[in-house]
């Protein structure tokens, strides 16, 4: 399983992925979800994958070779895409480029062609952006009214981003939140799980301003952790006792 | 979509079922999805409902009216069954027989017989139970390390009840903290709404102590709501700004 949560605010854009992978219950690794295509003061770029890891491999390799155009086109690197719409589109035809390299020999084994992948960035004075891209390569762009996308599974930690996050959250707000919704979403499912890679990036800096590895006993995730659920415990306490029973308590 | 939660605790058994069905987005209805079966001084039980309406209604009615036994026994209604063991069979056993009278024609229509039960109560002075009742008629138990059991819609609401639920908290905590993981759920899943229903009964009373419909507008839940919010906000605020970016904010 996996979890990974894109948050585009005001300021800036914020990735968060965990590491787990796993071929069945009895076979877990450690593997990076969570990548990026910089070319400092001209572009920065992340990309997040969930689904069958051979696919989202091949699809980063594709993306650092180049990718085949539909019609004959020369091969484009996704550093080299123009605008992020463009990159967008780039890495649904990589995508689509893995599904017909492996469509037969996944058929065959009665495998599902499964991937999602968050991308995210920004390029030179164009609008910075975030997308979810699906399966087939078509993809959505994140809008102000509901500032996250996710992958994976997403709906654990999904209650605390619908209350949290707006477009006018601070951009280190957005990062502390969306590692809430992480750590709900491990404490819900043992196939999402520690380390956790992030990355922030700031509206116009056109560089990463964050590129951290959480690691198992890091102290400030593990003081997050533990303030967070303290507060929901406070939280529900503090909320008075519903009046539908008997008078006093027996 | 449904969701419906029973919280089992030390002093008694809480259980909460929205009301929403829907055939498509453009048809929804409010069904009562919280049912009870008491003989009040002898036995308590309700059961809680997700899946097919269709089946959900059948299975009622096999169960108020009886339900043949396996070899020729007599028919047996839920209120005559002797132990929450044996009445927990029977209610897999009624959904087994409504698969009997349906199978041709769901399959003929291509539906997925699907159907999901929460069963619980307490007999005379055998322990209080809680079950989660599958399509194939077979369940599980409510086990004191994890004191709650969901159907439908389940994993908005999970977190806050995976945090604030033991077997030692108080009957009406339980209460209130699974209305707080249904307007998680309500807040996430439109296929969730208003009306709630929810039933509490208290171990060894043999009667129900409470039995109530939330209304859209009830001024508890309607406060429940507003101040958990309030709480998630002050809680993330009160954590400390993540460690990971430049040393103070730009």
């Amino acid at each position: 399983m996996t979890y990974c949560v894109g948050v585009l605010v005001e300021d800036g854009l914020v990735m968060i992925a965990d590491t787990r992978t796993n071929a069945g219950l009895d076979d877990i690794s450690t593997y990076r979800k969570l990548h990026h295509f910089n070319v400092p003061g001209e572009r920065v770029m992340m990309l997040a994958s969930a689904g069958n890891l051979s696919i989202t491999q091949s699809v980063l390799s594709l993306l650092s070779e180049g990718v085949e155009g539909e019609a004959g086109e020369p091969k484009m690197r996704l550093v080299e895409a123009p605008t992020m719409f463009q990159a967008a589109q780039l890495v649904g035809r990589a995508i689509r480029r893995v599904r017909e390299i492996e469509k037969a020999g996944f058929e065959a084994a009665n495998l599902r062609f499964s991937v999602s992948l968050l991308f995210g960035g920004q390029i030179g004075t164009e609008p910075m952006k975030l997308y979810l891209i699906y399966s087939a390569g078509n993809f959505i762009e994140c809008s102000g009214d509901a500032p996250f996308l996710q992958i994976g599974e997403h709906k654990y930690g999904k209650p605390i981003l619908d209350r949290a996050v707006k477009y006018e959250t601070d951009l280190y707000d957005a990062l502390k939140v969306g590692l809430v919704s992480m750590d709900s979403t491990m404490r819900s499912n043992l196939g999402v799980g520690l380390p956790i890679d992030l990355a922030v990036a700031r509206r116009n800096a056109l560089v990463l301003e964050v590129n951290h590895r959480i690691e198992a006993g890091e102290s400030y995730f593990h003081d997050l952790r533990e303030r967070w659920s303290a507060a929901l415990r406070a939280a529900h306490r503090a909320i008075p006792r519903p009046p539908y029973g008997p008078a006093e308590p027996k």
